[in-house]
């Protein structure tokens, strides 16, 4: 083989490990997950320190203070959002300080993420960044995490650097207008089924309303890493980084398979668009 | 008054009668209306006949014969559909014949629906007609009904006219590039919460197989007409086609509201965009 040759391959290699490209499947950091325990189940969320840093170290900090235990889930809509925290105007909700937006980020034209769709109904660009649903715009060198179903979100008042310690979980058709003013810190990994049976505290008019007493409570909030081995959900994600994901994304928007005897408009719904999860022993 | 302009407003008037225009709320007909009894809670579907004739016929014929009671949702996957249907290859499920797919249906150019959104990701234009979700290209003279979620479809094979009487319930974001290749034929109008917590069958790998003797039974699915008065459930469903949610829609659109210290884009998404339900006693 010709040396100047082989000297470009390794260099082509070095490129591609720098790109942590080297697996298609990644397990999650412990000590950037969390276990919330319902009555009926077991659900795990990745937080986003990556994005939106401030909001995840509250969110850490409160959960292994024990904040969250014992919460209330008491704005459940169908379709939209379980949103939970401590009673409102109680010392615990009370000692809490309010945090700065982060909304969105800046980024510089070098910033990659897996490409999914251009021009989406609200962003110019949609795409993944390990393994989370992110916004783009490039005119205004931004982007930020989506409100697709299932992510994690600070509550606030109408001025934007009002949370505090409230936060919502998406439950239904993605909710993007609430893009870029809300600040996403994460997303529900497994056990989004769980989430999904919060009992609803919302009802339609001339229905009968729900009793206090029967709002779903967080039995517990607990960083990953603070249990015990045994009791930890281990769960690796697909990595979006990989050239396999990118492969399938480009099938994915093709449907190159019979059931399609017609074939849909070749776009992709980055909130429709599935990142494996695997269980570990 | 003037005789001349007095003959106007009763013109007028009689257009926006037969526009159906004369009222805010329409109550459903308990004769195109199921009633889905499930362990944990009861479902209320509105079928449309206006727009998937023999679905809708299939569906009712079905039912009134009691072919779903006691079937099982056997494919529950979280975020896509809930599926069921009578025990594959049962004499119940084989005496059913295949339908003539009913995806999309042509229109004329006087053809209305209330517009909800142009060059959506996947269609021309979406609008609201009676309180359903479509989709429209003016191109080819077709609407169609948008998979949304908690729509009711027929399943089917590869091939585009073998649906029988297996169907789902869409439970996840939009699965809109099943739009026009599959048969939508009505729409959850209550208690979606408890199709979301039909139990899912499909788990990750590596995580517990769940039991065929757990799945989620259909206890009974009636006709609402054929059930006594007194175990109705009625229901009122916003008029999609009075003015004022046209003034809606705008409105949602602008955001006008001191929660919205930043706007989001000036566009909605059909399947974020609730119609109003009320339940009448």
């Amino acid at each position: 083989m010709n040396s100047k040759f082989s000297f470009l391959i390794i260099a082509l290699v070095t490129v591609f490990n720098v790109n942590a490209t080297e697996s298609e499947w990644r397990e999650l950091d412990p000590n950037n997950t969390v276990l919330l325990t319902l009555p009926h189940g077991k659900v795990v969320i990745e937080l986003a320190p990556q994005f939106s840093p401030n909001h995840v170290n509250r969110f850490k900090t409160l959960t292994q203070k024990g904040h969250y235990n014992g919460n209330k889930f008491y704005r459940v809509i169908d379709g939209f959002v379980a949103q939970g925290g401590p009673e409102d105007g109680s010392v615990k909700d009370k000692a809490i300080s309010e945090l700065k937006i982060e909304g969105d980020f800046s980024i510089d034209k070098d910033w990659a993420f897996t490409l999914v769709q251009e021009n989406d109904l609200f962003a110019q660009q949609t795409g993944f960044k390990e393994g989370f649903a992110l916004g783009r715009d490039n005119k205004e060198s931004k982007a930020w995490m989506l409100h697709c179903p299932g992510v994690i979100a600070m509550a606030r008042g109408n001025e934007p650097n009002t949370a505090t310690s409230h936060f919502y979980i998406t439950n239904g058709q993605a909710t993007r207008y609430l893009d870029r003013i809300m600040t996403v810190f994460g997303r529900v990994v497994y056990g989004m089924n769980h989430v999904q049976s919060i009992t609803r505290t919302s009802v339609i008019e001339g229905d009968t309303p729900v009793d206090k007493k029967d709002y779903t409570q967080m039995i517990s909030m607990q960083l990953m890493s603070d249990l015990p081995k045994e009791q930890q959900i281990r769960l690796a994600i697909e990595n979006t980084e990989h050239p396999s994901y990118a492969k399938k994304l480009s099938d994915r928007r093709k449907r190159d398979n019979a059931f399609f005897y017609k074939k849909p408009p070749p776009v992709l719904d980055i909130c429709q668009t599935p990142v494996g999860v695997r269980r570990i022993k």
